[in-house]
C-alpha cells in the first residue's frame, strides 16, 4: 500500500517541473539543517576570528595558535567559513571578506559583532525551546520563571553592556540608512527613545553636522552610552536624559525615534509608548519609528515574522507588526501623513507628523 | 580616529557596488541570525504540522485545537512557515506545500522527517557547543563523556529506531538518485553496508524488479529493517545479515553500497572499511561510495564541510572529504575506473570497480 502510493507519485502522467520538485527533499533538508551554517558563523564571531584577520592574512597554523582552535577541526571550520563567503582562501592564507572586515572587526566603529555574540551565548540555546514557548506562549530565556525580562539585564553591569553592544549591532544598518533617507536638514534637535548604547545617536551625529540629539534610556545606561558617544567625540552633541518610558515623559525634540521598542511590548503598552511620543513631541513634530516589520500580506517576509517569534522567546508579550498594524495604532494616537520608508533588507520605517 | 576610519570607507572614490556590499552588514546579520527559520521548520515537524494537514487544509484556530500551540504564538509561526514556503495560506486556511507534503508527512512512505526530528532535538542543541568541539576536538553529543559514539544510541530500542528513521531521511534523496543514476539492469545482487532501516534497499528494490539486496548492520538493526521492508512488502528480495564491519567479513554480492558511512570514522577505518569492502566483492563486481562530499577546492561545498563539522560534534574521529581523498584511498585499496555522479544537490557518489 505505502509502496503503491510512492510509485503512484512517480507517475510521468505529471508534468517535468512538478514532478522534479516533489521529488526532492533537498529544499527541506537543507532548510532544517540550516542552522550549521549560521552556528559556524556565531562560532566564529565568538573565537575572534575576524578580529584576528583584519591585521592580514593568517593561515590555517597560525590560526589555530592565535584563536586556540583543535587541529582535528580547524581545517573543516576555516574552509566552511570560506564556502559561506565569510573568509577567502589564497595560497593557503585566509583572508576576512570585505563586509565581515568592515563589520566582524571588534576593532573597528562599524562592527555588528554584538547582535551576534548575544545570538551565539543567548539567543541560538533560547531557540532550542522554541516548540515550548509555543505551546505555552511563555519566554524561553532568563525571565523564564516570569518577571520583567529586562530587569535581570540591566541589574548586571556586565550583561547590559553585552546587550546594548548587541543592540549597536542590531541598529547599525537601519542607523546608517535613516541617517541618509529622512530631511534631517530640516530639523535640528532629535531623542532616540531606549538609546542603548547609543548606535543611532552617533551615526545621525556622523552624518549631519547640525543635529543636536538625546539618547533616552534607564539609568545604568548611562556610563555605557557616555563612553561610547565620547569614542567618537561626539559628547558636545549627544546628550542622555535618564528616565523609564513607562513611568516618565518622554524628552521633548523635532524628532523622536523609537526603534526596536514597539516590538519588545503587548498591544496596550505600543498605545501607550506611542501616545506618550505624541505627548512629548511639538506641532507639526516627527515620530520615526522602525523595526523589522511583517509584510502587510504576513506572507513574504519571514525576517519579520521570525523576529516576532524571537519576542516570543524573549518577553512576556511582545511581538511584531505590519506597517498597517502601526499605521492604525499611529492613526489611533492622532499622528497623521505617515508615510514607509524601507531601511534595509529587513527593516522599515514609518515617519508620521503630529 | 574611529569615527574617521567610519568616514575613510565611505568615501566616493570606490565602485558604486563594492560601496554597498561593504556598507550593508545585512548579509552577515541574516547569516549569524539564520538559524531562526531552520528551527521554527524544526518545531514544526516536531509539532506534527505538516501531518496535520495532510488530509486538508485547517484555519489557524483548527491547527491551534489540533496541535496544542497557544494562541500568542500561533498566529505569527503559522505565518512564519508560510514566509519559509512550507506552507501556504489561502482564505484564512492552511495548506502543506507539495514537497512538504510529500516528504514531511508521517503517514507518508516518502516521509524524510526522521532527520529533522532528531536535529530538533539532538543536533540543534549539540550544535550549541560547536565552540567547545572547535578548541577540543571532542564530540559533544552522548559521547561526550568518551566511547562509542553509537554504543548508547544502539542500546536503547527506542532511541535507536529514531535514529535508523532519521537516516531514512537523511537518504531518501540519494537512494532514488542512485536507483536511476547506475546501470542496475547489469548486476543481480547489492548489499547496502550500515544498511540501517533500509532507505536505499527499499528504494533499489521498489525501482528495479530483478534486484535482490541485502542490509548488512549491527544486530539490534534486524527487527527495524524487517518492519520496514515488509511495510513495502518486498520481504522476498531484501534480507538482512547481521555482523559489524569492523569485527566480521562483509557479506558478498555484485554491488556493495556504503553511504554516510567512511564520514563516521577516522582515515585509519575508512582505509580498513574499503579494504573489507574489496574483499567481499567479486572480480569485477562494483562499490558505490556516496556522502555530501566536499568540492575538491574545498571552498564552495557549504554543506559538505558543515557535514564534516557534523562528525566533529557526533563521532572522535570522523570527517567528511572530497572526491579526490575518496578517490586516492580507493586507488591504494586496488579499486580501478573509479566514477563521481552528482546525486542531490548535496551528495555525490563514488563508482569504483575491483
Amino acid at each position: 500500500m505505502a509502496g503503491r502510493t510512492v510509485r503512484k507519485t512517480r507517475s510521468r502522467a505529471r508534468p517535468a517541473r512538478t514532478a522534479r520538485r516533489v521529488h526532492s527533499p533537498a529544499r527541506l533538508l537543507q532548510l532544517g539543517l540550516g542552522f550549521w551554517g549560521p552556528r559556524a558563523l556565531l562560532s566564529a564571531v565568538e573565537l575572534g576570528v575576524f578580529s584576528a584577520l583584519a591585521k592580514g592574512p593568517l593561515d590555517q597554523k597560525q590560526l589555530r595558535a592565535r584563536l586556540g582552535l583543535h587541529v582535528r577541526a580547524a581545517h573543516d571550520f576555516l574552509d566552511a567559513l570560506v564556502a559561506l563567503r565569510v573568509l577567502r582562501r589564497r595560497a593557503g592564507r585566509y583572508h576576512n571578506t570585505s563586509d565581515a572586515d568592515a563589520f566582524l572587526d571588534r576593532a573597528k566603529p562599524g562592527y555588528v559583532g554584538g547582535i551576534l555574540e548575544m545570538a551565539a551565548r543567548r539567543l541560538y540555546p533560547f531557540w532550542g525551546s522554541l516548540t515550548e514557548a509555543l505551546r505555552t506562549g511563555a519566554p524561553q530565556n532568563e525571565a523564564r520563571a516570569g518577571g520583567d525580562p529586562f530587569a535581570a539585564l540591566y541589574a548586571d553591569p556586565e550583561r547590559l553592556r553585552g546587550f546594548l553592544a548587541a543592540m549597536t549591532g542590531a541598529s547599525m544598518g537601519a542607523a546608517r540608512a535613516i541617517a541618509s533617507k529622512f530631511p534631517w536638514r530640516n530639523y535640528q534637535t532629535f531623542v532616540d527613545v531606549g538609546a542603548a548604547q547609543g548606535c543611532v545617536p552617533v551615526q545621525l551625529a556622523l552624518a549631519h553636522r547640525h543635529l543636536r540629539g538625546t539618547g533616552f534610556d534607564l539609568a545604568p545606561v548611562e556610563p555605557i552610552y557616555s563612553e561610547f558617544v565620547r569614542s567618537f567625540g561626539l559628547e558636545a552633541r549627544l546628550g542622555f536624559q535618564a528616565g523609564d518610558f513607562f513611568r516618565d515623559p518622554m524628552p521633548q525634540a523635532d524628532v523622536l525615534i523609537m526603534g526596536h521598542i514597539l516590538h519588545d511590548w503587548n498591544l496596550e503598552q505600543k498605545h501607550l509608548l506611542l501616545q506618550k511620543a505624541y505627548a512629548a513631541l511639538p506641532k507639526r513634530g516627527t515620530l520615526i519609528v522602525y523595526d523589522a516589520m511583517i509584510d502587510d500580506a504576513r506572507s513574504s517576509n519571514a525576517a519579520g515574522l521570525l523576529m516576532s517569534l524571537n519576542m516570543l522567546i524573549e518577553t512576556p508579550g511582545g511581538f511584531d507588526y505590519t506597517p498597517s498594524d502601526c499605521r492604525g495604532w499611529m492613526k489611533a494616537t492622532g499622528f497623521r501623513s505617515i508615510r514607509l520608508v524601507p531601511l534595509t533588507a529587513m527593516e522599515s520605517m514609518l515617519v508620521a507628523t503630529k
